[in-house]
């Protein structure tokens, strides 16, 4: 067994006390340069490593920072979760950081004393906090705590925080001025409900697009409901019942989700997805390129912002300021596919 | 600001010195019963946390556990990841513990290297390990170091360690009986390399169920390769432009990825998939329930696996024995779907 070498076994080999031993790794040492060589030699020939728990106890911190999330319902898969997981913690390595996990619970009070109780055992030195809402409580908790942390997007303006986000709105934007380009002039919006910041900004894209163009939908192209499959396909439903002329022959959903349901629907009423309803969705799951037919998207650079976030958040920790600029907003891609064209151009990955 | 109540004015508060009431808290007192009450009490007052490295000082434990995974591809999904993660700090949160999250590296040295840091410096105590191969080298390092660890997934049976598994050749021989009761009698399986270990165990029973049915597949049949999407692609489009009699007609693959891939190279064909080639996955990764058509496939437990797997490490931590029984075996489900019975029973989330 490689058994954890202890300060004994360096002080014995070294000849000198253990408190020597002791105080010349915590720095605190008044030896003489030949001491502290014999007691470094020891170190270095026992391969005698300090514990985390001495480190932390030298230094005030924990190494560690923490991030939690909502859990996907059974039928739907996070979109970015592995991403930006293994974009946070191969960053936080760089640094001598590890990335603590722990449950997002349902309650928001029992959420907030999640965080609570890591800020009050000093368990980690900075969050990771995402899925940011209005007035977002667990924003509350952490300025109130004044302990450091970053977020994959924004709250309230009032509400002052290092973050990044992406500009859903310009996403939305662009993939309804795509629509447009494709000849469709009835486009309708699958949506999230209104108290949803991020839905809230993501639609703004799709109205400004129709305005650009001299187009005012009519409330009902806007349907809002939860960003689930199963509300996608019934809101689609509802919307190819229209009559002719007020039904859409373009959707844009704002997630992939909504426009797997979407598909359905106009595949279930033998409606060519890409020609008779163009559809378009948001986050470019993996997989989503290898539906039937592949979904046209919008994708994050899950990884860049991931790697940011560490980044800004152990410039705090280094520095005690906030980073300057407080805020980045990161452009999403339109990945073009035969969902909105009806033209399928082989898959991506198979040559 | 909620300012982390400090030892120093819990002493003032209890009218005793710094060094008493730290005795006290680290049960290593000799006090009165009157001043141990006072101090308690100034504790309960003021809110005293103790911090996580004092408590971990004391008990010489971390209170963390560490999990890490390889990356997925960027057009493959993880299908069970934020289950796994979810059901572990989950189970774990209700034992006082955290989980740890850190890299898996490509190469195999800097991934042992990570894993030997994380002991070497107290840091956490015990694993979770998964995607299990012959002689994992995690395995063997973990074994070495007597450090605490559980698996989902096995390896060579000589390396005895505490695991959950799913019984992949069940699972296999679930979904080839599938097919066969569906009348197919040509059935070939899209399989991982030789030395992959999950890959051996889930193709057994795809050669047991045919020898059940008195069939023995031409070699040609069993196709390995990368379970991606891009070869279960190609491989399919090889099948198929076998000559009629020699064609198949069912294709189970070891994974979801592989037969989405087949899907597409049976749709580009022009066949009906679930009539012309009926096709079978592995891990009902979320949404593949919304593939068009539906795709049969294999879930694993895994909720349960997980919340089991932190069960059987707390209980090595708090009785230094290992599990009895040592290995759980779990049983996969088969999820008919359209795929292979070309029968659209309607949505499952979908009233």
């Amino acid at each position: 067994m490689a058994k954890r070498v202890t300060i004994k076994e360096v002080a014995q080999q070294a000849g000198v006390s253990y408190q020597t031993v002791s105080k010349v790794i915590t720095g605190k040492a008044q030896v003489t340069p030949e001491t502290e060589a014999r007691i470094r030699k020891a170190i270095h020939d026992l391969g005698y490593r300090p514990s985390h728990t001495a480190r932390s106890l030298r230094s005030n911190r924990s190494y560690t920072l923490a991030y939690s999330w909502p859990p996907s319902p059974r039928d739907q898969a996070n979109p970015i979760l592995d991403q930006f997981l293994q974009s946070m913690f191969t960053e936080a390595e760089q640094h001598g950081y590890y990335l603590l996990t722990f449950p997002y619970h349902a309650d928001p009070a029992a959420r907030v004393a999640a965080y609570q109780d890591l800020i009050d055992t000093g368990r980690v030195d900075g969050f990771i906090i995402s899925s940011v809402e209005y007035n977002d409580e667990r924003v509350l908790c952490l300025l109130e705590n004044k302990i450091p942390f970053v977020a994959f997007g924004r709250s309230n303006p009032e509400l002052v925080f290092p973050c990044i986000d992406v500009d859903g709105g310009a996403g939305l934007r662009m993939a309804t001025r795509h629509l447009l380009e494709q000849g469709h002039r009835q486009i309708a919006a699958l949506a999230w409900p209104e108290d949803s910041r991020v839905g809230n900004n993501r639609l703004e894209g799709y109205f400004s697009a129709l305005q650009e163009a001299g187009i005012t939908p009519p409330p009902d192209w806007v349907v809002r409901g939860e960003g689930r499959v199963s509300f996608g396909f019934k809101a689609t439903r509802r919307l190819l019942a229209l009559p002719p002329g007020q039904r859409p022959t373009g959707l844009v959903c704002l997630n992939d989700a909504m426009a797997i349901g979407a598909m359905h629907a106009a595949q279930e009423r033998g409606l060519q997805v890409g020609v008779d309803l163009a559809i378009t969705g948001f986050d470019d799951a993996p997989m989503v390129q290898y539906l039937n037919p592949p979904l046209t998207s919008l994708r994050q650079p899950v990884w860049e912002i991931g790697r940011q976030l560490i980044q800004m958040l152990m410039d705090q920790l280094d520095t005690g300021e906030q980073p300057d600029p407080l805020c980045s907003l990161y452009q999403p891609e339109l990945m073009v596919r035969a969902s909105s064209t009806g033209q399928f151009a082989g898959f991506e990955n198979v040559s």
